[in-house]
């Protein structure tokens, strides 16, 4: 294992994975805060300060940024999800310590310029456009607002229009004293890059961030509900959904292995019922999205308008029929996929080095490949015919949908077929 | 360099670069025949012949093609484009030759059962559902048709649902017959497989491939002309092309330059202009498809209605003002953008599997990175300004728009920017 892992004196940690024949490294800034560190008024401003970093340091403009990456053939990018924020890039190896250098420079001294803020307002309405024109994304976004109503954790990642409009350089800037400081952060990079060069450049480029650490989010609270929006479209998008272990949970490989069964891949059961024998969908699949201590464990699929009715049967079916018929020979083909994915994850700069860097925000290290592996292997039939039965019957279901929803079932039918009683969210 | 080339008695080709330092090979197949094969008639045959490679062979039935692979940890898939079909897998090292029996076997010997075939269909038409219903890829086939109208090249590579409904297994197999033969395929790997190990595997699974040589396709003819569809969404997607040059063009990597510097990346003019300084855009760049003999250079971008005539005017001034004034530096950009991607395409067998099996079918060998380097440093701010003005003022430009169509300019103003007459497509 070449990972080294070192933290500097202000709590910023520095892991590296050395992959001695790239050509290339892949490096960045992990900050422990994402959306779901907002309050109510704060909606969406994760993502506005994570745009706003590219919009001029004290040392740069954005034209510099942009210029000096890309003129050394390398590309910087950053995205932010609900429970983190990364900033990162991909150069030759001789241009870390220019990458370095710039990450710091947007992560450090970033201006909240009144005029780039008016700006960036108006791209970033443009992406809340381009979501809602999205039927997968919006469908989603109802289905996390289900599972987690009036919580940050329920709210979409981009703010709404109304939300974003209202930010002022104060509001970025509070976001970020309180979220922003270095022992909330990880300095990440594989590639062709030695571990003592990036902590060297790391002291210099990173060591007068603050050592202050800095608050968490709260707890949430699980609901379930339905969200359904008309949309004249082809086809229909539904998402039905339930409660499921976060990553702290002993039980997260296990959930793991049951999507992998239920809608993984091409061998998955929603794969050949749904779309080989029944033709319903082009898109089927399964997802189990986890955060600290809560997770959403679903199924998503589009189909035509007169379709809708059969597909969310057969869906149900799926689900419902899962706990008392997972098989041997499944378990087996669900673990042999996941751990060829841990190796696969191993052949990527740019994969491990979000992986690493996400291990030590979520566990404080990072886990070997072969523990992962280990606990892959000890999930059997039982522990998933167990976690399925758990998951499908205790939660109440979310279920959102978008497109022709007056053909789709009503909420109460949908929760009656998994024990649930009745809830509707606005 | 590590590639090596066979060709076997059959007149198949099998290319590999090994790359010893990982765990999984990328393997599969490219057929050098795609959507630009087809017949008015046969309109999506090649995408309907992709999927039902899929569907069960003489050997196996589509749930084993499945289990086989993912039980073994890997994964299969296919795509298809214009002017070639690919099927692919990614499998840890000892299952390379369990890939090649799977990859030989759906080519080889493919049983296009009446009963699946109509489920498939089923799949397909809500493929192209979801097509419709995605306002970028909608905007790009309104594109492609008024690029090329009448022609293979400027249908949709999924067909309509209208064309799809016809076929029968003739329509299917015909089209196999005519271009599914070993002269015509690339076998490719890259990854953890050494080159004789794999060609000895080759010659045991595609010895028996018909070394017939099959057809190609037609020369396209060019046209231009506008294509618009109104739609009820939150933004107006917007497509703006000209006639570009093929990838057996001198002229290509000067075309590649000149995408990069107008539309490439954040340092790019139109990322600079339209979304950085005015804020009207999320997603804003510049595309080059290239084809054997033709190819389309343009311009994406997608805003709100209010905003689209603002978009559209700094869109075609951007494009008129490009060609007087390319600079030294934004070209010796380009060009280190352009060279370090080839770099990060050695670092990822997929990527590598894929590039010299798509350059064999085009150029009858893989191109040594060096080559290109060398082809691409070649490229000067004369060269891409000369190119621009060639491209931009000699063809009638493509205008297509999907949304609120009603706010989005008129081709004759959109033509009369670039000196072109008026034309229009129905």
């Amino acid at each position: 294992m070449t990972v080294e892992i070192t933290t500097l004196e202000n709590g910023l940690r520095v892991v590296s994975h050395e992959m001695p024949h790239l050509h290339t490294v892949s490096l960045g800034v992990w900050v422990n805060a994402g959306a779901r560190n907002e309050t109510l008024k704060e909606h969406g401003v994760a993502h506005f300060l994570e745009h706003m970093a590219f919009k001029g340091t004290k040392r740069r403009t954005a034209i510099q940024i942009a210029e000096e990456i890309e003129s050394a053939g390398g590309d910087i990018n950053a995205s932010t999800s609900m429970e983190s924020t990364a900033y990162f890039a991909r150069v030759l190896k001789d241009d870390a310590p220019l990458a370095l250098d710039v990450l710091s420079d947007i992560l450090l001294e970033p201006r909240f310029d009144q005029v780039e803020i008016e700006r960036e307002r108006q791209v970033i309405i443009q992406e809340i456009n381009a979501s809602m024109d999205d039927p997968a994304d919006l469908v989603f976004d109802l289905a996390q607002h289900c599972a987690y109503p009036d919580q940050a954790l329920g709210r979409p990642i981009l703010g709404t229009i109304g939300s974003v409009s209202g930010f002022s350089p104060e509001t970025i800037t509070a976001y970020r004293d309180q979220h922003y400081a270095a022992p909330d952060m990880v300095l990440s990079a594989a590639g062709a890059i030695s571990h003592d060069a990036l902590v060297r450049e790391a002291e210099e480029a990173f060591g007068r961030f603050s050592a202050r650490r800095s608050g968490s989010w709260e707890a949430s609270e699980y609901c379930g509900g339905s969200s359904c929006e008309k949309k004249p479209l082809e086809q229909t998008h539904i998402v039905l959904a339930f409660k499921a272990p976060g990553y702290t949970d002993d039980a997260f490989y296990t959930s793991q292995v049951l999507s992998s069964i239920l809608g993984g891949g091409m061998s998955s059961r929603l794969f050949q019922e749904v779309r080989e024998k029944r033709g319903l969908c082009y898109s089927i699949g399964s997802f189990c999205t986890s955060f600290e201590e809560t997770g959403l464990f679903g199924v998503y699929a589009a189909t035509s308008p007169e379709l809708t009715e059969e597909l969310v049967t057969v869906l149900t079916g799926e689900i419902t029929g899962c706990a008392a018929t997972i098989s041997d020979d499944e378990t087996v083909r669900a673990r042999a996929q996941m751990k060829a994915g841990l190796l696969m994850s191993l052949e990527s700069s740019s994969v491990r080095a979000d992986q690493i860097a996400r291990q030590l925000l979520a566990f404080k290290r990072v886990v070997p490949i072969d523990e992962i592996a280990d606990k892959v292997d000890a999930v059997d039939r039982g522990a998933v015919g167990a976690l399925a039965d758990s998951v499908f019957n205790t939660s109440q279901p979310v279920f959102s949908a978008v497109g022709a929803i007056d053909r789709v079932a009503s909420y109460d039918w949908v929760a009656a077929q998994f024990g649930g009683t009745k809830q509707q969210v606005e």
